[in-house]
C-alpha cells in the first residue's frame, strides 16, 4: 500500500519522554478523507498509554485523539465532505460494521473491538494505528465528523473525547428539565460534564472536594456547589438527585454519593480509577440503585454533541501547548495542574 | 388501644435462641383484618435481625414476613377481603402513603421509610411490629395480599419475600422472551428466580459453584447450567447475557458476571454480602453495564406476583418444619443446609 511519510510526536517505550517520530500514513484510498490536523487535546488516556499503564501499548505509540483539522484531501468516493472542510477525529477510526452494536451506532462497543485513533492495529498497514499527534491523517469519511463553525477551533478539540465522554452518559439516562444532576469532579471530564448538564436544562449540583473550586464550578454553570468532604453538606443531598456523573479517576468512596441518588437513579463512571472501588450490598439494593459505567459514544451521537455544542456556544476551557511542551504537560495532568484541558497547537509540530 | 394477648416465637437477645413469647396485637381497626397464621416462611433475614447481624435489632424480636393465613374477622370499613379468605403477609405492613414512592407503588422504597412486617415501630402500639412467628396478626387491607387458590398454601408462604425480590427485578429490567437471563445462586432465592425467570419465557443460564447443583438447577427449569469456578465454561457466556439476577449472600467476584453481559446490561443483586463488593472501573464502562440492586416489590407487584404465580403453578420448594425446630432451621440455613425454604407449620405453636 502506498504511504506517505510524516512528522509525529511520540514514544519508543513506557519509560521515554515523547519525541519526534517519523510514521506512514497511508494514502488516501476511495473512502477516505485526508486532514491537516491544526489542534490536538490532550487527554489522560494518552498518557496511560503512552507509559503503557493499561498494559498492551504497541510501540512506538503516538498518542492523540482529540483531532480537529482541515481537510486536505479526499478519495473519489467521499461524498459526505470535501477539500478545505473543519472535521474531527475522535477515539474511533473504524469499526466491523456489522455487529448488533455498530448498526445501533454504538462503535465503540463494537463486538470484534473497535478500532481506535490510536494503539489498534492498522486495517491496511502492519504498524498500530497513530494518533493526532503528528502532522495528518487519513480517515474513512464514515468515522470524521464535521466542527460547527461559529466554535473556537482549539477549544473544540477536546468535545472529541472528553466532550462525548459526558454527553452520552448524560443523553443515555435523560438529564433535562427537572432533573437534578450530580458531577463529581472539576476537571477535564468533569468541567464539560457541568457545562452540558446545564445547557441541557438540568438543575446541576457540582461536587468537588476543595472550597477553592467554588467559584469555578458555578462560572461553568454550576446551580450548587458541595464540599464532598463535609458531611453535614453530603447528608443535605441524600436521596435528591437522579442521576449522578463521577468523572473521578481517583480512588473514592462511592457508596457516599450513591446515596445522594433517588429512587432507581443510577450514577455513571467516566473516570477510571485503577483499583476496583468497594459498593456495599445495601449502596444499591434500598432503592434500586444503579452503579454504571459509560465509555465516550457513537459516531452519530458524537456529531450529535458537536451540533449541541455548536447550537448552545460549548466548547473546553483550554490550555494551549507547544507540542514540545508534551513531557511537561503530563507532568502537570498527573497532578491535576490544568485548566482544564491541554490542547497541542499542532503548527508547533510542523514549523 | 385495645388488645389480644397471642403466642409467638422470638428471642429477647442477639445471643439468645428463639423460644415461646407472649406478645399484644391491637384489635382489628376499621380498616384492619385480623388473620390466623397457617404458615410462615423463614428468611435469611429473620436470623439476621434476631442476631441483630443488621444492628439496630429491638427486642424481644418476633421474625416471620412470609405470611399465610385465613381471615378471621374484618373491621367495618373493609373492602377488599371477607371472613375465611385466604391471604398473605410480606414484608410491609404499612407506609406513608404519600411519598412520591408510595404513590408509584413503591411502598419498600418509602421515603420516610415503611413500617416493616418486624422490628419496625408499631404504629398502634408501643412496641415494635412482630412477625409472623406467631398465632395471628392484624394488618391494614391495603399491605394485604390474595392468594390464588390452586397453589400448595405452605409452599406458597415463600412468595411473599423469595417470591417478590426475585420477580420485581426480572420484571424491572424486562426480562421474558428473547433474553438471555443468568441467576446466580441457587439456594432460596436462586431456586424462585429460575422458576419465575423461565416461566416468563427468558432463557435461563443458572451459574453454581457446584457441579451437584446440575441437575437441580435443570428440574427447575435452567436451560443451561455453568460452573462458574471454571473459567473456561465462564468465558463461552462473555457479552452473552442480557441480565444477570445475583442471589448470593456470601463474598464472590462480581466483576467476572459483568463480563458475561452485553452492552447495556444490567446484574442486579439481591442477596447481602455483608463485606462490600469490588467492582473495577472497567467492568461497568465497557459496554455501559450496570451493577444495581433491588428490594421486595410493591404491594401491587406483589400482588400481580402471586397472580402470576397462580397462572404458572408456581410455588417454592420447601422443607416443613415444627416451630420447636426453628433454632435447629437456622443453624441449617447458615450451612445452606435447605432445599430451598423452611416453612414452618403454624399449627405447631399454637397445640
Amino acid at each position: 500500500m502506498e504511504v506517505t511519510n510524516i512528522k509525529a510526536y511520540g514514544t519508543e517505550a513506557a519509560e521515554a519522554p515523547l519525541n519526534q517520530l517519523s510514521i506512514n500514513r497511508r494514502k488516501a484510498t476511495p473512502h477516505d478523507v485526508e486532514i491537516d490536523i491544526l489542534y490536538c487535546g490532550v487527554c489522560h488516556s494518552d498518557l496511560h498509554t503512552a507509559r503503557n499503564e493499561w498494559h498492551g501499548t504497541i510501540y512506538p505509540c503516538v498518542p492523540g485523539h482529540e483531532i480537529v483539522g482541515k481537510i486536505k484531501s479526499v478519495g473519489h468516493h467521499v461524498t459526505k465532505f470535501k477539500v478545505g472542510d473543519l472535521v474531527g477525529v475522535g477515539c474511533i477510526v473504524d469499526s466491523c460494521r456489522e455487529c448488533d452494536y455498530c448498526k445501533e451506532g454504538l462503535e465503540q462497543y463494537c463486538e470484534p473491538g473497535m478500532i481506535g485513533t490510536y494503539n489498534s492495529p492498522d486495517k491496511y498497514l502492519n504498524t498500530p494505528t497513530y494518533g493526532g499527534y503528528s502532522e495528518s491523517v487519513v480517515v474513512d469519511e464514515n468515522y470524521v465528523l464535521r466542527i460547527p463553525e461559529n466554535l473556537d477551533l482549539a477549544a473544540t478539540s477536546p468535545l472529541l473525547c472528553a466532550g462525548i465522554t459526558t454527553y452520552s452518559p448524560l443523553r443515555h439516562w435523560n438529564v433535562g428539565p427537572g432533573k437534578k444532576v450530580g458531577i463529581v469532579g472539576i476537571g477535564g471530564l468533569g468541567h464539560m460534564g457541568i457545562k452540558l448538564a446545564k445547557a441541557m436544562g438540568a438543575h446541576v449540583v457540582a461536587f468537588t472536594t476543595s472550597e477553592s473550586k467554588f467559584e469555578e464550578a458555578k462560572r461553568l454553570g454550576a446551580d450548587e456547589v458541595v464540599l464532598s468532604k463535609d458531611a453535614e453538606q453530603m447528608a443535605a443531598y441524600r436521596g435528591k438527585l437522579h442521576f449522578i456523573l463521577d468523572a473521578v479517576s481517583a480512588e473514592h468512596d462511592v457508596n457516599a454519593y450513591l446515596n445522594l441518588l433517588r429512587v432507581d437513579g443510577s450514577l455513571a463512571l467516566v473516570g477510571a480509577p485503577e483499583q476496583p472501588l468497594p459498593i456495599a450490598a445495601f449502596s444499591v439494593i434500598i432503592g434500586r440503585k444503579s452503579f454504571a459505567g459509560s465509555a465516550i459514544g457513537g459516531i452519530a451521537e458524537t456529531q450529535e454533541m458537536l451540533d449541541f455544542c455548536g447550537k448552545h456556544n460549548i466548547t473546553a476551557d483550554i490550555e494551549m501547548i507547544n507540542i514540545k511542551q508534551i513531557n511537561e504537560a503530563y507532568e502537570r495532568l498527573l497532578k491535576g495542574d490544568v485548566k482544564y484541558r491541554f490542547v497541542i497547537d499542532m503548527a508547533s509540530l510542523k514549523g
